[in-house]
Formats: C-alpha cells, sequence, structure tokens
C-alpha cells in the first residue's frame, strides 16, 4: 500500500535539470562572460593528413601557425570553457566572431548553424556524462583546413572519435576536418540513444507491471520520465534544423561526400524525435490507464461498502428495535418480545429487511 | 466483477514490440555489426524477362555476372541477416554503399529512400509473421536490370509476388526490375491492412460491449492496443516521404509507368495513417467513454449509500434512545417507555426523522 | 435513474458503420475483385446537347458508338458493381485504365484525382441512403465528351440533377460533360449537410437538456455522436485535396467555366469539414462538462453523507453509552442513570458532541 | 449550495446561436432561394466625390444610371434579403455574377474573396445587433466606381461610416469606393471586438472568484462561453485568408492606397483569432481547475467521513458490547459489568481502540 | 489541511493582467485617441556619431533639425503617451504615418513590421516595470540617419543601452541608429528572460515539493502560472515573424551587419517561445500528476473506511443481536444467553462474521 506523504526515496531516478541561462537585459551582445562553475580551460591541437597524426594534448596556442603549417587538417579541441584569457586569445588568434564566441560560453544555446564570412559555425547537444546533468554543449567552427570545438568538461563521447583518428584505418585520416566535425556530431547525436533507451525499458517495465496489475505504476517515476523527455525534446528539436542547413546549405566548407554522411545524422535527429514523441505519448497513456485503474478500483472499493451497509444497515436497526425497554406491560409496546419464536421471527425481519432492499437496489439498477 | 490485482491473463492479445536500436556513440559509420539473433543468411537469385524465368533457391553469389548476362533481369532476394562474410561479400560484389548496407544490416531504420550515384536505396516494412514481433524491415537496391532484396527471415508476405513472377500473365515478367520492386513494395504495405483491421474488429467488438453495456470495457486491452497503434504508426509514417520521393524525384532507376503505379502505393500509405489515427481517436474515445460510463456508476452507487444512510441512520437512533436504561422512576427520565402506545410512537418518531431528512436533502438538491 | 447494466435501447440512434476493406497482400495491381455482397449492374446512358435529350434507362454497352456519333455529349450512369462481365466490357469499350477502374470497383477508398493521358478520374463520396450504412462511393471518368460515372447503388442523391437536365433551362443542357460531372458533384457534397445537420440538432437538444439541468446528457450518445463524425471527417477530408486539385490543375478536360463553379464546391468542402471540428469539439466540450456535473453531484452527495454521519454517528453512540448494562450499584458505574434529569443530561451531551463537531470540521474548512 | 437538477435561470447569458443552412443537394447552382424569415429588402444610395454627397434612403434601382452620370463615386447599400423582386432586379441592373448573388442571399457562408471578371465580390461577418444572433452576413461588390453591398438587416456597426462619409474632413469621400469598402469591412471586423471583451471580462471575474475560492465556477457559464467562442472562430477564422487575399492579390479593384490600410485590418483579424484561441485556452484551463478543486475537496469530505468512522465505529461497538443481556450469574459472562470500575473501563477500552486504530492507519499512511 | 473556502492569500503571486483594448467600431483609422491613464509625454533626444554625444533630457522638438544638422545620428526617445498635443506635434515633425502613429499611442498592438515609404515602423513589448502589469508596449520609427521609439513609461530596461551609447567603447556609437534599435529591441526581448526564469523557479520548487510529497502542489499557483504563461505566449509570439521579417526583408533601413545581429535577436524569440511552452507543458503534467495523486489518495482513504466498516458493521450487528430483550422464558428465544460461555460465543461470532467478509471480499478482489 502506498504511503503518499513520504515519497523521497527514489533509488532508481536522481532529478537532473538543465540549468538555466540568467543574462541581464541591455548586456553588450559579443561580450564574453565566463560563467563562475565553468571548469578550467585546456587545450588540445592534433595535426593530421592521411600520411600521419600528431598530438598535442595541452597545446600553447601560440603554436598553432607552425602546426598549421605542417600538418594540411588540424583540430584544435577547447575543453573546459572557465579560463577566460585563453579563450579571448583563442577568439583572437582563430579569428573567430564575437557573437559565435559568446554562445560558445554562454552554454544555453539552441543548437543552430551561423555562416560567417570566413567560417561556419554550429552549436549541438550531447548526452552529459555527470549524473546530475542532463546534456552539455559542444560547439564547432569549421574552416578550411581548421576544426575548433569547444566543449564543457572533458567526457568520453568524443573518445572513440579520437580513437578512430589515430587508427588510419577508419577512413578519418582521409577525409577532410568537415568529415571530421560530422564524425563528432554524430558521436554528439548518438549519445542520445543509450539515455532514451534507458527511459525505454523503464516504461517498458512499468507498462509490464501495469498491465500485469502487479504493482500500481508510480505516479511520481512517469511524471519524472515525461519531464526528462520534454527536456530532451526541447534540446535535440532543434538539431533537425540545424543538420537540415549543413545537408542543404550550399557553403564552401562542407564537402559533397560528407553531405552524404550528413543525411545520416539527420535521419538519425529525426529517430530521437520520433522516440521522445512516442515515450512521451506512452507515458501520457500510461498515466491515463493508470488512472482508468485507480477509478475502476475505486468503484469496486464503493461496491464493498455499500454491499456492507445494506447488509447491515437494516439487520442492526432490528436488533436495536428489539433492544428498546419499553414497558411491555401495555399489550402494545412490543409483544413481539414474549412471543414463543420471536427471536426468530427478529432473523424473518432482518432476512426480509435486508433482501428487500437488495431487490429494490438491483432492480434500480444501482448494484 | 473485476479482479484488479491479478490480471495476467490475456489470451486474445499477446505483448508484440519492437526490438530496440542499441548502438555505441563514436562507431565507425559505414561499419557492419552482425546482431547476434539474426537468422543465418541465404541467397536466392531469379532471372527473368518477357521470355522466362530461372530459379536458383540457393545461389552462389558469384554466379551473378553469368546471370546477369544471361537474363535481362535479375532480382537477387537475400533472406536472414545472420551471416557477416556473406553479407560482405554480397556488397562487394554488387558495389553497394557502405552506409546503405549498414543500414540494411541494423534493422531498426525508418523508412526512407537514398539515391546513390549507381542505385537506388529504399528501406520498408512489412507486417511481421512471427506472432510476438510487430514488423520486419527490408531493404532494396535498385539497378537498371538488378533488384536486389534484403529481408530479415523467410516470410509469406512476397510468397504470392513470386507466384505472379512465375506465372507470365501477370505483367510483373514484362516490367522493368523497378516495377517488380514496386510490386513487393505494394506487397509489404498491403500486409499492414489485415494487422489494422484485426485492432479495428477488436474496437468495434468492445465499442459494442461498451455502448450496449453488457461487460465494462476492458482498459488493459484498449491501453495493449493503443500501443500497438502508436508503434505501427512510428514505423508507417516515414513511408509516406518515402513513397512520395519515389514518386515525384526524377531519378532514372524509377520508370514513368511504374511510378502511375507507385501513386497507388502512396494512397495505401495514406489510408494506413487515416486508419491508424482514427483508431487512435476511436480507442481515446472509448476510454474516455468507459471513464464517463465508471464516474456515473459511482455516482448511482453513491447515492444507493447515501440514501441507506438517510434511511437507516435516524431509525438506529431512535431505537438506541430507547434502549438507554435510564431510571424511569424519575418522571423526567424516558415516560414515553411506560406510554400505552410508546413503541408505536417510536415508529412514529423515526418516520419523522427519516421523511424530515430525506426532505431537507431533497429541497438542497442533495439528492 | 439511469440503469448502466441494461442500456441497449437507442431507438434514435442507429450504429451506421463504414464496412472495411479486405485485401490480401500481393494481388496483382488492377486487377478486378467484385464484392460479393456488391448490387447487380445495370447502365444507363443519356445523350444530349443543348437541342435535346435521349435517355436510355437499361443501356446496351455495344451501342456507345452509335449514341457518341448522334449527340455531342453522353452520360453513362453505371449503377451497382455486382455483375464483372459487364464492368470488364466496359473497361475495355471505354478504355478504362485498369488502376482505375480497381478503385471503382473496391469501394473504399479514399477521395483523390488521378489524371491518365486520355481520361480524367475521380473518386468522391455521398451520404448512404440505406439506414445501415454512412457514405457510398462513386466514380467519375471525364473524357471530352463523355462521362462515365459508377455508383454502388441506385439512391436518390442524383435524381434532382436528372430532372434538372431533362429540364432545358436549367444550363446543365449547354454545358459540357466536364459542367455536368461538377453538377453531380456537388450533389454528393450536399447530400452531407443534412447528415450533419441532423447530427447538430442531436447535439443542441442534449446541449440545452445538459444546461438547462433537466437530464444527465447520455454518455452513449454523445459517444455514437463523435464516432460517426470522427467516420465523416475520415471521408470528407480527402475531398479537399480533390476538389482543389480539380480546381487548380491545368487538366483540357475541365474548362475555366466549371473551375469557377467547383471553387464553389471546394468552399462547400471546407465548410463541411468545419462543421464537422466544431461538432467534434462541441460534442467533446458537452462530454467534459457533464463530466464536471457529475463529479459536482459526487461532492454533493458526499456532503450530505458527511453531514448525516456527523449528526447520527454520536447521538447513536450517546445512545449506546446509557443502554450499557453495568451494575449501578457501584456509584461509579453510570450513576447518570440514576439522575433525576439523566434522560435530558443525555440529549444534552448528544447534542454537545454533535455542535463540536460540526465546529470543528467547519473551522478545519471541511464541511 | 447548487441545485444541479433546474439550472435554467442564468439571466447574464442568453443561449445565441448561428442559424444552420439547410439545403437540398442537387439544387442548381447559381438560383436564389429567399429565405422566409428574411428582413424585406430597401435599397439605399449614396452618390458622392470629394466635392459634396447626394443620400437617397429609398432608392429606386432604376435611377441608378443616372446617379452614376453624376457622381463619380456611388455605393449602393442593400438592407434586408427578403424581397426576391428587388434582389433579382439588382442582379440584372448590376450585372453580378448568379454564384456571387446565391452566396448573397444563402447567408451562412464563410467570409472569402472571388474575383469575377468584372468585379471582386466578397463576404464577411459582423457582430449581431439582435440579442438572440451571434452575427450577421454582409456581402461586398467591388467595381471602379460602383460599391454595392448587402445585409441582412439595418443594424448600428455602418452608422459611424456613414457619419464620416458625411463629414467631408474623415478622407472617405477622397478615396475611392475601394476606400469605402475598407472602412465598411473594418467597422465589421471591429464589432468583435466588444463581443469578444465581454466574454473575457466574464473569464475574469470566474477567474477571480475561482482563486479566492469565495464561490465555485459555475460549469454551465464556463461551458456556454467555451461554445460562443467555437462559434465565434468558425465565423472569424475565414476571414484571415479573406483579408489576407484582398492585401496580396494584384487585383485591379483596389488600390496600393487601400491595400495600406487592409493591412490594418488583416492585423485586427489576427488579433481577433489570438483572444479567440487564448479565451478558449483559459476556458478551458478554468474548468480544469475547477475540477482539481472539486476533486480535492472530495478528498477533504471524504477524510472527515474516514476521521468520523475511525472516532466512533470502535466506540459504539464497545457500549454496544455492554448492552448485551448475556446471564451474568455466569462468571464467563461478562463480568465487566459487575467490576466497581467497569463504567471507566468501557472508556478505556474505547479509547485504546479508537487511538490504537489511528495510530495503525496513520503509520500506513491512510490518514 | 487545505481550507478551499477562503484562499485569498497568495503573497507570492500577484495577479497581473493585461489591458484590453476597447475600441469602438467605425472609428476613423489612423486617429489618436490618448488613453486617460496614460503617463504625461516626455521627450528625450541624444545626437551621437563616432566622436561623441549630446544627452537633451528634456527635448524641445522644434530644435530638431539643428540636433540633425549637428549630428549625424540622432535617437528620440519618447516616454508616456499621455500629451496629445505633443504626440501630434511629433507625428507631423517628423512625417510619421497616422497608421503607424495610431498603433503606437493605442498601446494594446501585436508585435509587428511596417514599411512605410520613408520610414520602417515596428513594435515590440518588453516586461513590465510595474508590479501589476505584465508588459509594456514599446514603438519604433526607424529612419535613415534618425530613430524615434516610443515608450508607456519610463523603465530601467533601456538604461543598460543608453549607458552603453555614452560610453564609447561598446561599439553603439559607431554603428548606425538601425545598430541602436537593434540593441533596444535585444533588450527588450532579454527582458522577459528573468520573467520566465521567476516563473521556471516556481514551477521546479512545486514540482520538488510534488515528488517529494511534503505538500500538495497549490492548484491556484499553478492555474496563475499557466495563466501568465498564456498570456507571455500571446505577447511573445507575433515578435518572431516580426524579427524574421526584419532580419530577411531588404529594406534599405537596416545594413547588413545588423541583420547578423538581428539573426541573434531572432534566436532569443525562439528561445523564449520554446520556454514559454515547456513551462506550459511541464504545468500541465504538474497539475495531472497531483490529481493522480489525489485520486490516489482518495482510493486509499476509501480503503479505510472500507476495512472500518468490514470490521465493525459485523461485530456491532452481534453486540446488537444479543442486546434484545426477548423474553427468555421461551427456550427459543435466544438461549445463548444463558450459556455459560454466552460470552465468549458472541465474541467467537464476531470473529467467524467478520474473518468471512474479509476471506470473502478479498477473494472477489475488492479490498
Amino acid at each position: 500500500m502506498a504511503k503518499p506523504h513520504n515519497k523521497n526515496n527514489h533509488p532508481s531516478r536522481k532529478r537532473r535539470r538543465q540549468r538555466r541561462r540568467h543574462q541581464s537585459a541591455g548586456r553588450v551582445p559579443g561580450s564574453l562572460r565566463v560563467s563562475r562553475d565553468a571548469v578550467a580551460t585546456t587545450v588540445r591541437a592534433i595535426g593530421y593528413d592521411s600520411t600521419g597524426i600528431e598530438d598535442h594534448p595541452n597545446f600553447d596556442i601560440s603554436q598553432l601557425p607552425k602546426l598549421l603549417g605542417k600538418w594540411q587538417k588540424v583540430w584544435v579541441d577547447v575543453t573546459g570553457l572557465g579560463t577566460e584569457a585563453t579563450l579571448r586569445e583563442l577568439g583572437q588568434q582563430l579569428l573567430l566572431h564575437p557573437l559565435a564566441l559568446e554562445d560558445t560560453i554562454n552554454v544555453h544555446q539552441r543548437a543552430k548553424v551561423d555562416l560567417y564570412s570566413d567560417h561556419l559555425f554550429f552549436v549541438a547537444h550531447m548526452a552529459a556524462s555527470q549524473p546530475d546533468r542532463l546534456t552539455e554543449q559542444c560547439s564547432f567552427f569549421l574552416k578550411h583546413s581548421l576544426l575548433v570545438t569547444f566543449q564543457e568538461q572533458s567526457n568520453s563521447t568524443w573518445e572513440q572519435v579520437r580513437l578512430r583518428l589515430r587508427n588510419g584505418h577508419t577512413g578519418l585520416q582521409q577525409g577532410g576536418v568537415d568529415f571530421l566535425a560530422h564524425a563528432l556530431l554524430d558521436a554528439c547525436l548518438d549519445s542520445f540513444f543509450p539515455e532514451l533507451d534507458h527511459l525505454g525499458d523503464q516504461l517498458d517495465s512499468f507498462d509490464e507491471q501495469a498491465t500485469e496489475g502487479r504493482t500500481p505504476v508510480d505516479f511520481h517515476q512517469i511524471h519524472l520520465i515525461r519531464h526528462e523527455l520534454l527536456q530532451f525534446r526541447r534540446i535535440i528539436r532543434p538539431h533537425r534544423d540545424m543538420v537540415n542547413e549543413l545537408v542543404r546549405d550550399d557553403c564552401m566548407f562542407v564537402t559533397a561526400e560528407t553531405r552524404v554522411f550528413l543525411r545520416d545524422c539527420f535521419d538519425h535527429v529525426i529517430q530521437l524525435l520520433d522516440i521522445v514523441e512516442s515515450y512521451r505519448e506512452l507515458a501520457a497513456d500510461l498515466r491515463d490507464f493508470q488512472m482508468s485503474l485507480t477509478s475502476n478500483r475505486l468503484n469496486n472499493i464503493m461496491r464493498v461498502l455499500t454491499v456492507l451497509s445494506t447488509l447491515f444497515l437494516p439487520m442492526t436497526f432490528v436488533t436495536g428495535l428489539y433492544g428498546m425497554n419499553f414497558d411491555t406491560t401495555s399489550a402494545w409496546n412490543m409483544p413481539e418480545l414474549h412471543w414463543r419464536f420471536g427471536y426468530l421471527f427478529s432473523f424473518g425481519l432482518m432476512a426480509i429487511f435486508t433482501l428487500g432492499m437488495m431487490l429494490y437496489f438491483r432492480k434500480r439498477g444501482m448494484l
């Protein structure tokens, strides 16, 4: 039986929320305002072409021209958005547009593409690696031979891509930096699948419990899942337009070969949204179903009460009747008490009362 | 009367679910990862033209060039996606795009069309022949004189098409491989109609039961049907865009004559979606209707209880009153007990109490 | 008072359903499969021009060339889709496309237009004349000087148009066969208005009953009306696109003058859909309103019960108290029984109990 | 306290409905069928240009050519659609298209624009001046120097425009007849604002009542308001497309200067629809809110009942127990009756029973 | 425990409403009608270019030509819409279109852009600075070197922009008046974020309370929040089209550089609408969730009642039974009273009754 007043023990589901952007009106557009809880910035640079790869885990950004001279393709991977000086220097060294850089630092942007004169800028999200957050933002600056990415924290989503880049046989070294950007974006999108699968598994197990009638579905759990799905939808939906723009637009930073692969990304986004919508509908169905069961059960319980009352109220009345203390010297006062079979008569009276009422209510369709 | 706590006996409706795709982020796009529970691969090849037909149930794929040389039109029908070596060989022999081949093997794709430089690729779904699954995926690679199809398991949906192909008078032998592809796609779509008809029949019988008031609608059944319709919608909806692209696009692999017939397929998809939507709305209407009935019935039951209480509570009170043991030597203590007609008086008192209360509540509109 | 368990007496509303198409997958597209319950086919031909009219109620289809030679405009009106031989002959004589002919026979098509090289084909629906069905399908083959129509049964919807055709002053004789087709299509669409008006009148009378509180709205009736509206919407909606295509497309079979009149048809379809949507919303509003009333009434009933209990439970307790048989030789055992005003004291006790509780609950906002 | 069974006293809100169009299928398009309850037709003609104005309240339509010769701009204002002869004569004199004239007479048209070769025809609606109707229809025939308007009844909506026309300083005399048509259309649209404001005021007062908890919201009123909003939406929505067509289309009857002002009309339509939608949502929110309150209150009432029962059922049981008449000569039969403190013991028993049960239920979270 | 009857103490949330526009039909479009509660008009003018800035807090509008002659860029900032004479003079001096000026004064316009021949006019909204209102309207007239803005009251939203304008290093002085207009519009939009954040924080805290089961969610609060979100959506939504038009249209008053920054504004509008929609859904989810909890709790309470009745009704019946006063001289009348263990027998009887009923009901799944 449920205890509705102290329900704070849900070990299986932690509350994960998106942080909210707090922005003061009238601020200068394009200004950098580093968040206090941001992680310190580290820069990693990887130069590569089809012949090899050179990896600098702690890269000095002033060495970039040298690296660009040595390798045909360079990926500058910035992790952590907490060191303002480094970020400013990066922006100036790489000639990034101030508005784009601002969107990179203020990590509550919708996924979007902006085409600037000398680079393509896009923002995406990935599932968070930390248990208390839902998603993390990452930003891409794509030039002809340079890809600069920013992410909030070091996490494992892109680790696989780095491994593939080091392994020469996966095609990543042969492709351009736009193909690398695609691989990273694909990894971001794919990181949502396990999250949604987890929610789906939970919904399925609730669904099975409910239809088998073993245990009532926990409304708290369904509410939390619907809430998370709402947040996922809000975050994933803008990716549809974003990836679509990348596929369609004729910008020079993305080659036709990569576009074929981006179509695949687009399919994934659509699939993610399909899943989120289905799960939200499924959760709503589950809730409504559980409500129906609850109201059905209430009906049954009320019927017990009514049957009970129909049985016992008249019987108790009769016992009360013959428990009255009227002076039986008057022949009009309860002569039944002196009858030989008065006791049995009282049982008969009870039976008649009870049966009569049950018949009456049944005839009126009330029971 | 329903037993809400042990509801695990629904013989008429088995739980059928789509399997979920589990994909790790960062994998190489275009890589083949054969599922463990996939069926072993067998290849069947049929060469045909308007003059005749040659059928190889167990085809050695290396013999393909010879078959292509002998017949104008060849259909390679691959069943089972479990043997990785065979699939790889097929991909290389037939020059299929790795991304398309990957979508073929990972059987949780949305229906879609992709046009590659030397072939048209599309994915469709058909109703599953196995009782525990809802749908199966099939993939089509269409070249000028070669059609390659992949399906998860051998099932009966395409059997009719094979019979028509063998029978020279149905026009299939005369048409190109694109017309054969259309016939197979049409069979896939048509396989959904009996499934939906079955759900519709169930809804209709529930509806009749509910409106005739014979038995309350089983919320479990409606919930399961809504769930299946939700899955069908998610699977069928992408076919709309897919078939529409096949009809509209000016690709060279589909002839104008076949396009006329594909318009018919498009009508079928729209009709399927219409049906799914109507059934979902109908199921929701049924559920709401049943809820209304339940809450109406609760009202009636409560009225019984209230009428009962209004009748018996005052009567029982009076009997209790004259059952008290006050010392009647004092003239102030229950003189009624010694009245000649005290017993009848008590009945009168009960009648007045009861009638008075019923009148009062009726006047206040409460009964 | 309602009797929820045997509700099978709704004289005002018969259950009317669309029959469902049962189609086996893999059938040959364009094949004729005559339904078993179809009516035997009869052919009527009317030749006319601005000079006169010639009507053959039982036309021998082989005489068509002669008729076409004699009159500028010919309408072949086929009623009943049950005689396969006649239908086949018609198809061959008139050179109708097999797919179009199939759609004509299988009467569960959505309204649609298909333009073939030598004729325009469109499918529409009209309200059924039989009481157990909702709609009937009719098909139009429009050539330059020949209109062929197919309908499921002889019904009165087109009778008016035939009368106008016979009467030379209505402009029908002067217009082309496309204008005649428009007049027939217009009659089909107009046949839905009385049906919807009937549903609307019922909803209005329910609405008035509900707001005047005379009788509770019958959930069964609202459910049936919503169900019929759902079916009407599914049938009428495709007509929007169909008529719109007829208005916009630049096909040679429809003249500009007729297009002006088809715009009027389009307005009617939009109006029909508006009405269906409004009625569905109105029905849902009614149901929700009735639910609110029900739950309001439940509240009131519960309040009666609670007031009753608050009144009588403590009073009955007191009577029970002084009905106990403790040995009053001990001065501690119920000395009240021997008090002079013990009886009155007991009434006082009841009053205090009852008032105290009522005050307490009222203060807590519970009553 | 509400009286749900006789709710026919709503002085503040009269039931206003749109009359329904009853049209027989197969009628001749373009035929005039004057409604029986239509008002007798009167014709008013106003000739004007920037130099002056000439007003004929009862105009003889045969004098029109003379008037057109004398003034550059003429407005023929037809009120009442009941005199068929006059309407026919008007149609012939002014060369109006039969279909347009039919739409003028059958006053249940959606707002729409039809461009005929020699005039522009559009239909609009205005709020009704009579208390039992919701809206009235008006029609506009716009030629180069002639505006013909039809309205169902004489009402005050256009009075202001006539005053402005008479007053030379308002720009109306300087503009063309299209500018006059715009002014009249604008007056029609503006006539909806007070109606919606009235509904909004009612909703606001209900909302305040509900949130302050003074009185429960009357479901009947909300239902009636939602119903009226539904009707307003159905009537106003087509105006959006209608005015938009007037703004965009390049027809010669509307000048560019007037188009600027029509943009303003378009803004008003959008605003009207915004308001209707918001109010419908607000009304639904109110209803749901009230439902929540009701169900909350039910919960509280039930808790009173349960507390009462928990208190008194065990106490009444104990009193019944010691009211039994067992023969106490046997030491096993109710020795408590002879105890010195038996009476007090019974109170202790009651207290223990009651407290024990309350504790148990509280521990199980049931109270 | 809640007190549903006097709920007028909500300190945390004041009722803020949009005032409603009351407009009489037939008024002259373009006429000025100053609202009675409007604030007196004050004019401030700022002339600036990249070399410096000149600020006139109380500007005499007749000095404008001089100011325009002296500075390349001039911003005329009009606060308060209450002084008709000043507004009229402004309109004439600045050659503003009468329709645009009317929209400026009647402050219940939807956000919109209108392009006039010599200026661009647009209307936007900002969050209100006063506690009893939700939003305020501001209007922009943009010419080549002159920006005229109108706002209802002096408020702090634009203060930051004025500071940045005075501070030469923020780029505002270097940009054109269109860039200044963008900065002001951006400040307007950003002013909504704190408002929505506040609502979101409240929803989050309700959500936490509800899932932790500490206190039931207050339906009043959720209703008020949903109502405010409804109003915000109605106000913010038109900004989407408005900003989009500013970004896309090729009008000469907005430079390409400013357009890049307006894209950022567009992102903000979309984000605002996303947030409003999510919050509305979240509030609805919360309400439904709370409803589920309520109905669940009702179920539990009813179960208590039923258990109680099942326990005590039969027991009380037995005690009543042996409290009857039948004359036990007849051996048929209650011989149990004289049994040695009659008292214990009666307890046994109670136990059997109670257990039997509990078993029966449990077997029927009713408890």
